[in-house]
């Protein structure tokens, strides 16, 4: 990759003209067809599952294909997608891997062993609790935060609608009020810990894990500290904090946070439902990293979804772009999603340290549907900002109540991006500006056969990919975080009565009752 | 108001210089003071609170602030703020005024007596059931969508932590997975059922509603209908689809959804918090607008924000703000925002009818600190986008934990702001473009004395009146949303196998088998 390549290969982009979703519907009957896919996966015992991708509603055209499929050449795309999976250095600025796939069997044979060494450890924790070898456990309280909670609570609430083994409650916030929360809903008699911090410094984490094992003993626990499962890449941090060994459950140094729900991070997870499922999680992620590694150009999923990313963002300078899951389970993948691409993708710098010349990952927000039509569809449909929306839903319904329920579910999701790329007048006489739709407003779909285990780790997977795929169209190192350290130092010294504030802050500071 | 006067108004301001944060504070000594101001109130019974609001860390000049005085001026927003008292004509497109200040005591004689007379008819009820009028009552099962679902979720959230007097779940989507989660956590025999809904027709409401009434019945309730509590501006309808008029709770039909917290739509609030505390949380919105109806330019604080949010839209280009309470108890506000101010002024014509001349409402979006400091603020400090950031922090602890949780929570909320405007670098050599913060970064804090009933009322008022603010000096109607209907439309239209949609539609239904 030469950065005068990537310079071509974009201003031959910002040169193709931009056509109306109707005119490249009106111009094109083979559309659908041309950038719809059905990505499809069979894991044992649970079954053939296939998910439909749609991006026929967004403003690529054949041209814009080409011009990114050409960008994607110049970026690197082949040898950087290589390097991920051949444990090559894809995170330079902190001089290491990225091995998350290798924890679902796609990577180096070191590292997958490796991998599948920890998982059958964690496992065998797993499966021993569940058989009592600890006592009788109902609850397990899960303290973590940013990476360390935001894939437990998701994976979690998405997986134990129907059976749920144990009760989880993720805690991330340092406001007391979470953990309390966390103990008005569990006996401590038959509650675990689980302590998920990669370096296991964290502050917010290790202050709350100590007011756990207090509450704990607090209230009868005779010893604490044997309730405590320390899920970490620093190990000897876990046992000098005072963790038994075999209850430590190490995954890599070079398994990021945010990438880190297949490692033992994941612990609440196979806990809540089973070490099956959990490995069912796995095998559909490895089905799309399969998927991600062969599939070449526009017919790579992953890359087609970065294409149109670049595009909204860079071409159309739109700052944000919106997921609507029409599917209660993924009530939490917003949230999620916000962490995994901004977290990655909201840099100002390349690789290689130069200033990057445009911008870089979008807002990502979104909700529930059909909640999310009642509270901000408003602004989709007739608001001054292009948004391009994500929606997802399952052709299976995860509910049993009466299919009225379902179908309109999936109806309301099909007929609200329709209604985005329609627009229309819904005044009598046509006229009302009030009730003018502009539409032209682009969407993608991801419709899924069922949302069971396999399928959920595949769309985790799939936007790891994403993600993936946009840095490398932008030259940016996707796994450092190096923007979350300001904060936490002034915070630091905050605290300890050190370093210059503005004087907002000092007078902030002191109304807070923080300093005299 | 007229058009050529307001667009004088933005020319002066589009010609006005911006400076950094750091000059701003340079240049002038007073600028804290200047910017920051505690708005305070005395509730009967709940005693003395404040908000120090302090909108220093925004680039708003007094060159700005005179200038969005004349704006504000040349827009009409005094008349239009009496309006909006006085049971003026608000909402033109809908023929109506907006008359949710009058829930709280602040409007005209004529629609406040009306309003406490509802009130009071509706705390009977709540008494009642509290005394066991309706036989033993533990669990509530509030349905309903959007302006129905939002501000009872928020509030009951907000509210309950230290004592909750009944168990409220609020179900929304259509998706059965949400009614199904509600069930598992009640007992139909003691559960009641509050069905909401503006019109009483609400297809997600009354399909929901039905499905409660058939578990309620088929799990040994004889008489499923007597447990339902109606709550709407329809109350004809609810007493025709079989509510008895007992427990039918009306609200005026000028009463916006999105408005509704204070009107019936409360009840499961003053279900789970007791009617007192559904008082104070009135009387705290009613001191707000008192400080809205009476402070005048810069000194009226939902004014200023508006200033600034107006700066940030419209001469910086923001497609977003972001909102971060550092507070448990406010985790669902960024949710309660979002509809407020995106289905309020996500619009792209005037009251007048004629489109917009830039942009509208911003995106709001945001979360809960500190678990956002690990998941998104790494874009906040490093990334591309600009996003003017609102925090919100309590002085007075709302846990009992350890006093480190608290002090913790308030100096990272405080240490985030400061380093979003410092900036600097995090490398030894202070050379490092990945270790580097641009700074400059804009920020407001509302630090509360006590998030306690009174001040969440005042916090949802301030934040209503900024909404009407935006709307007033951008020309356009807050209380309408016809931006929902045409999706709305197109659902109805794929139900009864009508209308004609695209191609990427028509094979995404075929998909699904919702079409043959």
């Amino acid at each position: 990759m030469t950065s005068s390549e990537t310079s071509a290969a974009w201003s031959r982009l910002e040169a193709i003209e931009h056509s109306t979703l109707a005119d490249l519907f009106a111009n094109d009957p083979d559309r659908v067809s041309k950038l719809s896919q059905r990505i499809e996966f069979d894991i044992p015992d649970h079954g053939p599952n296939g998910v439909l991708l749609d991006w026929s509603k967004t403003h690529l055209s054949d041209d814009f294909l080409s011009a990114f499929e050409a960008l994607a050449e110049a970026a690197g795309f082949d040898t950087a997608r290589t390097a991920l999976f051949d444990g090559g250095m894809v995170n330079p600025t902190e001089g290491r891997p990225a091995t998350h796939g290798a924890m679902r069997g796609s990577g180096t044979e070191a590292d997958v062993e490796e991998a599948m060494a920890l998982l059958a450890r964690m496992g065998m924790l797993v499966d021993a609790i569940h058989n009592g070898a600890l006592g009788e456990v109902k609850h397990l309280i899960h303290i973590g935060i940013g990476g360390s909670a935001l894939g437990p609570d998701l994976a979690v609430d998405a997986l134990t609608r129907d059976l749920k083994r144990m009760d989880v409650h993720v805690v991330a916030n340092i406001d007391g009020l979470a953990l309390e929360q966390a103990f008005a809903a569990c006996d401590p008699a038959t509650t675990m810990i689980a302590v998920a911090s990669k370096t296991f410094t964290t502050t917010e984490t290790m202050t709350n894990a100590a007011s756990a094992l207090k509450w704990l003993g607090d209230n009868g626990v005779s010893d604490p500290s044997g309730r405590v499962v320390a899920l970490t890449a620093n190990p000897e941090k876990a046992v000098e904090w005072g963790v038994d060994e075999t209850r430590v459950l190490p995954f890599p140094e070079s398994v990021g946070g945010r990438y880190s729900l297949w490692s033992s991070i994941g612990f609440p997870v196979a806990m809540a439902v089973g070490m099956e499922d959990f490995q069912a999680m796995l095998a559909g992620a490895q089905a799309i990293d399969t998927h991600f590694r062969e599939a070449e150009g526009r017919a790579n999923g992953s890359l087609l979804a970065a294409f149109a990313d670049q595009y909204y963002t860079r071409l159309r300078g739109c700052q944000t772009r919106a997921v609507f899951a029409y599917d209660e389970r993924l009530a939490l993948l917003p949230d999620y999603l916000q962490q995994l691409e901004m977290e990655s993708n909201g840099k100002s710098v390349t690789a290689t340290g130069e200033p990057v010349s445009a911008s870089t990952a979008p807002i990502t927000w979104g909700g529930v549907g059909t909640d999310a039509q009642h509270a901000v569809f408003q602004l989709l449909h007739q608001g001054t900002q292009l948004v391009p929306v994500d929606f997802i839903a399952s052709i299976a319904p995860g509910d049993e109540l009466d299919p009225a329920h379902h179908k309109a579910l999936l109806m309301n999701c099909l007929a609200q991006s329709a209604a985005l790329m329609a627009g229309g007048n819904m005044s009598a006489d046509g006229k009302d500006p009030a009730r003018s739709f502009p539409g032209d407003r682009p969407s993608a779909m991801f419709l899924v056969d069922d949302l069971d285990a396999g399928m959920f780790g595949a769309l985790i997977a799939f936007h790891e990919h994403r993600t993936f795929a946009n840095a490398v169209l932008m030259g940016i190192n996707p796994f450092d975080q190096f923007g979350v350290e300001l904060g936490k130092k002034m915070a630091k010294d905050m605290e300890g009565g050190e370093g210059e504030f503005d004087a907002s802050t000092t007078a902030l500071m002191k109304a807070a009752g923080l300093s005299s």
